[in-house]
């Protein structure tokens, strides 16, 4: 393999368990207004709103927007689904800030530590800034700087997202390897010429609701990132 | 004074000598190659190319490139002026990148640990992304996340600059604090709405070349950022 110079990460479900997240938050913060949710599903379901809403920014029907924007509208369509149209707009904000309070998977932490004295390491996330540096804060993570969506002003799987963090680090597409547990996010990056990294998260949807090996041709797989370390020559 | 949710920081000469480290850059590098050379005068020449290449920018005439970009036209121009027109590519490309390699007066490292305690932190400089990850690799800073221009797509003091770079950790541009040893960068930022401390950098052209005192109304000043961090509550 070529010299990798670069290491670029998804974040959502392959650095912090957003649905056991989510669907603690919304419980509790609606369980403390009264009304009983099942958080496992209201989290699904919201997460599902999530590939439409940035499409129609790839599509160039809306103007970038941050996520944190996207996932509002999501949760305003999703409350309504849930038939509590009735939630104030202070409880809408705060839920909406749950993205911001997601955890890491138990190997994170310890992984970007050892990755990071080898490798200058940015969030490629569709992920707005705050909502990076918020996660970083609260999961104890370095990040060289914050690369993804709101630098590029467009979402992932477009090519422009994975270029432009590349680029921001002076490095050759080739030069920068995406470590995700997603194939799709994996595919889009090697097609715009990085390298790429499975890490597999078979509880990312909830338990045994993730993918567990790469469906497209990959560079390294692994099964976390403390492993992904020892791979990449990392003490 | 109102709030303050997010500090911003000037870099060069606020947080880092880049009088000294570039001057010792070059007289090294070229002193390797047998030239002899004032080191002090050719980086105060390099910089006082700084603000006319910005302006091609900022007026328009030239699209957005990264400062690293200006910084190697500019070193052509310094280069030819100084009787070294002969000097190689690979040299002119390795001195272009002691900018990359410039070290932080005594007060920032500690000062900036501090201030990370209770606030967000993020450069907003001119300096491009790798550009500012690389700094805070080798004086050890943990910025939240990298705004300016590179973000903005523009430089300072454009407002847009300012202005992004509040928006980035959502905040209203009353919320973010602009730090810096210029009086013109403070001035321009509190045009933009931002809070301003000034800090005193009186070598930062050399022994006895730098501002000693703002020009200029600002919210705080401080000799050094350690001063700062008790000045805003930071044990």
């Amino acid at each position: 393999m070529p010299e990798v110079k670069l290491l670029l990460f998804d974040v959502f479900g392959t650095l912090v368990d957003w649905h056991g997240s989510i669907a603690r938050e919304a419980a509790a913060l609606l369980g403390a207004r009264g009304i009983a949710l099942d958080g496992a599903a209201f989290a699904t379901a919201w997460r599902d709103q999530y590939q439409p809403a940035m499409e129609e920014v790839r599509s160039g029907r809306l103007p970038f927007c941050k996520l944190d924007a996207l996932h509002r509208r999501n949760l305003d369509i999703v409350l309504r689904d849930f038939g509590l149209d009735y939630v104030d707009e202070a409880t809408r904000r705060e839920l909406n800030l749950a993205w911001h309070r997601l955890d890491a998977w138990p190997d994170v932490t310890p992984g970007l530590a050892r990755l990071r004295t080898k490798f200058p390491l940015a969030p490629c996330s569709n992920g707005n800034i705050s909502l990076m540096a918020d996660l970083a804060r609260r999961n104890g993570w370095h990040w060289d700087a914050i690369a993804g969506a709101e630098l590029a002003r467009d979402y992932k799987p477009k090519p422009i997202v994975y270029l432009s963090a590349a680029a921001a680090f002076d490095c050759a597409p080739h030069e920068a390897m995406m470590v995700a547990a997603h194939s799709s996010d994996l595919a889009a990056a090697a097609a715009a010429g990085l390298r790429t990294a499975f890490i597999a998260r078979p509880d990312e949807h909830g338990p045994g609701i993730g993918e567990t090996a790469a469906s497209v041709p990959v560079d390294l797989s692994a099964d976390a990132l403390t492993e992904l370390a020892g791979r990449l020559g990392c003490r």
